[in-house]
């Protein structure tokens, strides 16, 4: 079984609700795991706030999101002006564009939409706004499924009695449902396998304790939370087997942009000989990108360290540095494991055959 | 000019106030950065609830606390009997002994203060009394001295330009005064040089983001704050020359007991070739034990992990793992900054020539 929602249902942190008049429901993950609290977005705005406060995250989710924030933002479109729509349609795109800078799923599902508005630009203004629905709803379906395929490539890496460690939230909330990183433990745990997983909290917003830990609990398997500086502590225990963490981000010679924190598990995983793994759909991957030191890197709000909590914790007046990724090199990670199986190695070559 | 307290003298986060009939004034850490709060410790209960709850911290500090708890729990001892005294001096030693388990200077000051009483037990009560509470400010001076002497030792280090990496606290607060760690950094600053001093926040607690941001801030020194897992990408940016820390137990070959997060960042050092360094006195080695895996590390609530901000951070009923320590293997550590200049290379020969 996997994560469940508040009915006993598949939890999917996104969702469209009704037709073209409809809205989409988002699960504001910025409440949780305190209340499982919806938000109904009804037009674009909304959504984009939605992204940039981080009520959805997660690299494949957020693409989800800013592909039916699309619909949103031009199904009030009046008239029947054929180029003012795909005019409106780029407008739109580039306004949820300017969200967030690192996560590659954002920006291939607006070219997607904007792409697919084209190819249909012949059509009636009205038929077009079905179409990008229709769009939407297809890499909502699609991301879904990419899941469950990452899940099934990667569970066999997950035996009895393994300790699996994870790094903030690449789970059934990151995504369409299932997750990335967690659909690998979704699916050993559907198998009747028995492991226990170590969730670092990931500061500074605890994605891990609060997102991952809450998803995992629901979907009953056994986790613990740590904090991310008791990792390396943790792997010398021998209590670690394998690191699995998402993506935002993968460069064409496989450096993978994720939450900050992510590249000091993998230098520690290797000094630790222990198998590093990075779980991703094909369509976070920045083919145009040669490596690592093309991903732009997000820098978030200091306040994000010190006043995360309502309380102060550091002296007002001291200097901060917020980044919200960081690039780990390719030569870090034994194997991508994608829609497709699992790259390995993890090369320039070995990524251009699994995507052609 | 190293950390100031609220009068711009120098900042001591431990003092006896009076003769044998005053008290301990202790600044209350748990209330920094937001205020600077001093408690009155009359008696050794209060002492013992100080250490437990890291009102007082830091190996240093926690061994000349003890010291003045041994005085604070004797004195009201009723009668003549030097015998029955120095019994009660063994029982107030093992009180406070319980209070925690990883550092040294605990047990150090402790043994110091019933080999002293036992020194002098031919003499009166009550002037094994006075002799007590002379030991404890001995102690507390012999601490502050070796910390100068630690900052003298270690300056060179750091130079101008320098990026200085430091985890939890091991400034001013976390000794008589000066620090071991933060004390190379004053001594540094006294010199005229100009560097940069990133402060881990030091996951749970935050001691990085709540003290040592704080004093060093108030000695005029540049800091920036970063969450724990932001290091290796700090690192890899190229921002950081050199690390620095503090140690709560070092064994006879050089294996550190420090705060947990120090094993990891001493991973990621030899990762990008950046020097490590503990800084400690004499009295935080502890030769009886032959290397790390004899160090006992302490496990701290897991409240400390979801409950610190006073909102949840995790689900009910997941499970935690919380301990406060963790060891740094010696062939980590370039050297160990003590009173005595610099142990290097880190050696089980090296240290004892140095201690002898």
């Amino acid at each position: 079984m996997s994560a469940v929602d508040e009915n006993g249902g598949t939890l999917r942190p996104i969702a469209w609700v009704g037709r073209l008049d409809g809205y989409v429901d988002m699960i504001d993950q910025t409440k949780l795991p305190g209340t499982l609290e919806r938000i109904a977005c009804r037009d674009v705005e909304t959504i984009h706030d939605a992204i940039r406060r981080l009520a959805v995250r997660g690299a494949p989710a957020i693409g989800v999101a800013a592909a039916m924030g699309v619909v949103l933002g031009v199904r009030s479109f009046e008239g029947t002006d054929r180029r003012g729509f795909l005019d409106e349609v780029e407008r739109v795109s580039e306004y949820l564009a300017a969200t967030r800078p690192t996560a590659k799923n954002l920006f291939w599902a607006l070219d997607r939409m904007c792409a697919c508005a084209k190819a249909h630009g012949d059509s009636d203004v009205a038929a077009i706004k079905q179409v990008l629905l229709d769009e939407a709803m297809n890499i909502r379906d699609e991301d879904a499924a990419m899941c469950r395929a990452i899940g099934e490539a990667g569970q066999s890496l997950i035996s009895d009695g393994c300790g699996v460690l994870t790094h903030c939230n690449a789970g059934a909330l990151a995504t369409a449902e299932y997750g990335t990183a967690l659909a690998v433990m979704y699916s050993a745990h559907e198998r009747g396998r028995d492991f226990k997983v170590y969730a670092g909290e990931t500061r500074p917003l605890l994605q891990g304790s609060r997102l991952t830990a809450w998803e995992l609990q629901r979907a009953g398997i056994d986790v613990t939370v740590i904090c991310d500086n008791m990792a390396a502590h943790v792997m010398k225990l021998g209590l670690i087997d394998v690191v699995i963490t998402g993506a935002d981000r993968i460069a064409a010679n496989g450096d993978t942009a994720n939450k900050v924190g992510t590249y000091g598990l993998a230098v520690l995983a290797k000094a630790h000989d222990i198998p590093f793994y990075i779980a991703a759909p094909s369509t976070t991957f920045d083919l145009s990108i040669a490596s690592g030191d093309g991903i732009p890197i997000e820098e978030r709000a200091a306040e994000e360290i010190h006043g995360g909590f309502g309380v102060p914790t550091a002296p007002e007046g001291v200097g901060f540095y917020c980044p919200a990724f960081d690039v780990t090199p390719a030569d870090l990670i034994r194997g991508l494991i994608t829609e497709r199986g699992i790259i390995d190695p993890v090369d320039r070559a070995a990524i251009a055959k699994a995507l052609a």
